[in-house]
């Protein structure tokens, strides 16, 4: 439970929604064909096609708002995953009233570039009240 | 994602927050000495720290209610962990209004009884509006 992954957690859950707001299918390369995601109870497995359901979420404008972002270490030997557990609010299209949301991630270092990580794991719940 | 990590990880939801509900310090075998907790944002390690945080919480009465229980293995190799993210609704004590609460675990199983799992990580976050 070392800072650094907080701050890699931080980092990446920022990078990833700036990225969905801006420009969905340039999440592309933070998944791999093993990533999973769970998105409202179905699931996608492999980068294309988590890219693809994502991109034809059916909205034209969308804003994360994180409210919580906690973060651990997933393995006790290496290589050290990351668990990321967020909390925050959607704002799709010209709605006024944002919808809360949870999301977890657990990436996985590259290999080869052990500062890089990829989303072996993801899986997205709105929080309907 | 095969259904066994769907059925493996809802009936250690169900376990767990009826062991929870019931008596919190039964819940002292699912954790080990790498385990860690995140309770709204303060940080525990360790089997018997994080059992003393939960049973020291300060209501009498507590029923979980699962709403959503979404499963996805964690690794690509074994051992094959297990990544739960539930959200649901938390009664506590005689207060009518439930409030939400979102959770993700991170199951290991055990080298020596492989179909044995314990909590490496645990996540809890109410989702206060």
């Amino acid at each position: 439970m070392t800072t650094s992954f907080q701050s890699v957690g931080e980092a990446f859950t920022k990078t990833y929604y700036s990225l969905f707001d801006s420009n969905r299918s340039q999440l592309l390369p933070l998944y791999r064909e093993q990533s999973m995601l769970s998105f409202e109870g179905s699931q996608f497995m492999g980068a294309q096609a988590i890219v693809n359901k994502l991109v034809e979420l059916p909205f034209q404008r969308v804003k994360h708002e994180i409210v919580t972002c906690d973060c651990q270490p997933t393995m006790a030997v290496q290589p050290n995953g990351i668990l990321i557990s967020v909390s925050g609010n959607l704002v799709i299209d010209d709605n006024v009233n944002p919808m809360k949301f949870a999301q977890c991630f657990h990436l996985l270092p590259d290999p080869a570039s052990p500062n890089n990580f990829w989303v072996h794991n993801d899986i997205f719940r709105l929080n309907l009240g």
